[in-house]
């Protein structure tokens, strides 16, 4: 089975972090393929750059369509999931819509803990229609870039919006964004709930609808497209509209 | 691996019915072993029997605990999740969260097919917080019984709540209910969009948590609780309560 | 009129201490029935129990069904509610419940006063379909074993959640959990709105829905029902399942 | 026991008619008063009548302040209802609002059933925060001239209302608008579920509040303005808002 | 263009201020008419007053009907908007109303600032069916009397709250109620995000309203009323509840 | 006044319509400026055109930041409108976004109708916060192309799909979709309640926008971005993203 870690932005390093974590986790018959897109912004972080790289991702899934058995979105916003479902045949999952249906099947409701800001996470979960299970979101007050230098005082920081969470009455706890990428197995010891690895998460659930073998929808909005017209888009993207042909 | 496939009725046919379908999904290292309660309803058709199948089922639970490594329950309505969820050492699932859960990664929207009333399945995905994914709910006009005697007139009627569904807004559709279990290959071909089995997605999902090895709350309403009295239950449940000793 | 106030833990002194609280508020000509289930956990402390103690109360019901005019469950998590009503001939008020109904008629919202964990009543505020009015929950660090021993400082405790819920916006406040019962008096004179108690606000609708007569359902989910077999019930509860022959 | 049925359009045979109907649903010791505005609407058929109805009820009720010991407001809308229970010193109940709680406690969703549109029923029910009760409006077509008229056609129609309702998962089902007042017993035989009248469980609420004896609140909306001026109302209500001296 | 800025207390100085803030505000060619009720409460400061200030300002507007080409209705809970929809024949708009929309179009969520409680606030956005883009309510602890003898102090202490409000979340605030008319210029240079003045958003909406000439609707709840009898109403009112001849 | 009318997609000739549209709204004193997008698919007509078109009509925004004074977007699924909002120096309001609001100040709900499907709609109005506010959606069964060919007959579609929704409630009617642009006149005299037309709305509000000369946001999702890094942009998006210099 082989399943594409597809990045949507352009920095290579976390391309190759997340496909790292994703072997990690993955089955022993799993090969993962890295994706970095062509174009679009270095690192997501507004709204503004994320609608720019739901173009860039579809334009490097068309690459790999009819080569992967599944996708995982390897970006915190599970930047353009929909629309990436509706153009591959085979099953795409975000990485933190995978973090936040497992957190679903251990209890009630689920925290988020991330670096920065939260309201894009608010947002997200609110349009994947789980707010109802939300107890909280937690955005721990230290950059990305900080948190590779000093990644003891990370750990400390994330350990306690864990435990307010906890207290909050999480069930479980989302890592949100690629900076809490593998720092599950430091905050294990100290949090009281389970905590959720996106990609992880992310790549189990591939693999089981991989299993299953829903077959793609032949009507609705989650079909194939056929015989849409377009200008100035790659020859791969370009063809997935017309149909395939 | 071992997973409980637990029935919360009496009648042990449909503990059958559901652990060959298990077996029929299952990964190949995995044990299914079914469970059928010492005490209940002999078929939950009514909120009333489902609050009395809900002590049945943990009841059942209680005798596994320790001995399995994941739970499916093999009840459509998910009886007692949550309470089993805090019982048990392991992974719980209930066969309809599954196929929702699962319905959520295919789609923005599922519908959900059964025979009878469909009320009961409407409460159940709101409780499950997922109402803003439900498009529809169809309940087919068939009692049980009739769909075993006239199956072919059963896929039938099945397969026009299935279009109807379709054409309402569905990106898949769940298949509610142990009558409906194994169905799911007779309808495939006439449906525009993907079926979801809830043993299968449960089976499957259940494989994926063990794999993923999150750890059991120590805090909060899904840790495990201690100290608790009681009277009148059978050993093992009243042992779990006292806390494992 | 004939009045079941029914606990749902195996623990006498509490239902004895309702059935008190219950005879204090009843009118005139009411008579105060008090029940005890034969199984179950001693105190309900934890949903896992919760959901064992609705068997238990059917349980208990089923023994009086047809010889009380009323019910009135005296337990804070208004334990089986729903399928109580479908079981019983007569009217069936959960204690919370009841308080919550009353408060909707002295205000726009209410807050909740308890004990402990307040999640519980939160998740049973919104099952009864009233969070749109609940202004806020407050839980007093207090076990109700500590609360029995100093009763002063209780009081004194309970006050100032009072208090900080009348500043966030209640109209009236519920006093949620059996420890807080009897309470009322002690709170009144600090308190800027009115303080509801279950048990009162229980026994005196359940009176006006006995004075108003509806009849059962003969349809729908809350019908009796008929001809349901089952294994290792109670004769009672076994006979009302099959239809009361 | 004295109880204000206070109609809120200046039509005094609606009074009468919801005064008898008081009369019939009181318990022995009640006393009912009927009351009808100065001016205003003769019949509140628009949301622009209901606003201008708004005061006159309160000029109304206002005339009545201390002399009765609870209100129910007699008019479909529960016009003023918030504010009412502002400025009066006695518990006040709106006979929609006391329907829709009554409905509550007999099951988990109830119908609403009246003459002409159910827009606004459908408003008030969602002011009241119960929409997540409600499983359905229906409005028969027929004015409430033609009703008094031809009494049979109009019980015949609002009969198969009723079963529409009870078909589409209504537990119980309130009667709504005076026009249905008294209808009750004609349709009570044919009805699968329960019929509430919003008179009759306006008055036993009232009497179960007062009954109560919850004080008014002192601080916050519900509690009584002090010191307010104001220009050209009526003596009474002027009085109430300066503080009642 | 006549717009009429219609008060609905009885405080002739808050007319003229806000008839001020509508004239600086107001297109070159647009003529502002101020307008105050000829009876009610000197200041609206509860859901009591604002129940009887609804008829007070219809009975105004009634009195411009035909002579104005749209309203803005110069009150902070936008008291009878909807009724004063229905009465007249041109657009009506609120003043927190307008300011809430105009939020809309400048981010995602907004937050509201006033002096005092912020629950009347809360209702108010929650009527407009507008809570899903409403950040968070500040209430400063001011008295209009205080704000107007210490204005800088006032201008303070809301430049506090605006900042609170934009670190929650907010992409603009609205600034609530009449005694904050004016402030925005003071407010601007400290506030990170646009601040929002009803009298300028009411004003500017209703002159695009007037522009865009939309017909009245001629069915339905904003339609005219005709043939509607009443009892001691002014003339022009009860003139246009009969249908306007 | 210069108002940039920016379609999504990469037809011309809907550009060209739309901007006729907007002169014939559009004051005196503003200039219309028609934009279409470099690259894209030529008609939006899924989800997944309308993720890629989204990065198109930023692309073409970038070009005219600085050169114009507010934009609409002449595309009915506001495509990439908060985006926008946050690339561009100055207002930004969406057509779709810009009829609905204008029918809040109609009345309580708005219907929409269009052609084809409604489901996006739906969801559009749902991410807008309004679902509140809509009575219904009517999606005529007519290819824009077959409207084109055959005027009439798709007059008289629409004409039943508005009178239906009237029936339904709507206050208002909002026109969704280009190929219902300039429809109105050809409507109005047969439907009982106001017409929205997205770009004549989006006109309007835009210049009470501009008129109201509220500053962008320095803080926050809404504030301009700085010193993003990118790869593969347009240079004048590049540059925006660095942050303008």
């Amino acid at each position: 089975m082989r399943i594409l870690i597809a990045n949507a932005n352009t920095t290579e390093a976390i391309t190759e972090r997340c496909a790292e974590a994703a072997r990690g986790a993955a089955s022993p018959g799993t090969e993962i393929v890295p994706g970095t897109p062509r174009f679009g912004p270095a690192v997501i972080s507004s709204g503004l750059e994320n609608a720019i790289a739901a173009h860039a991702v579809l334009d490097l899934l068309a690459e790999h369509a009819g080569a992967v058995d599944a996708v995982v979105l390897a970006v915190s916003l599970d930047t353009a999931l929909e629309a990436a479902r509706q153009l591959m045949p085979c099953p795409v999952v975000g990485m933190t819509e995978a973090a936040c249906l497992t957190a679903c099947m251990l209890g009630n409701r689920f925290g988020l803990v991330t670096f920065g800001g939260t309201e894009s996470y608010r947002l997200l979960v609110e349009r994947h229609g789980l707010s109802g299970r939300l107890s909280g979101l937690v955005g721990v007050d230290f950059t990305p870039q900080r948190a590779l230098s000093d990644p003891e005082s990370a750990v400390r920081s994330v350990a306690e919006g864990v435990a307010a969470l906890a207290r909050g009455g999480a069930d479980s706890i989302v890592l949100g964004g690629a900076a809490l990428a593998g720092m599950e197995p430091a905050l294990r010891a100290a949090s009281p709930v389970p905590l959720l690895d996106g990609i992880a998460c992310g790549v189990r659930l591939a693999e089981a609808l991989v299993a299953l073998a829903a077959p793609k929808a032949r009507q609705g909005p989650m079909a194939a497209v056929r015989g849409r017209d377009s200008v100035g888009l790659s020859p791969a993207l370009a063809t997935l509209l017309r149909g395939g042909d």
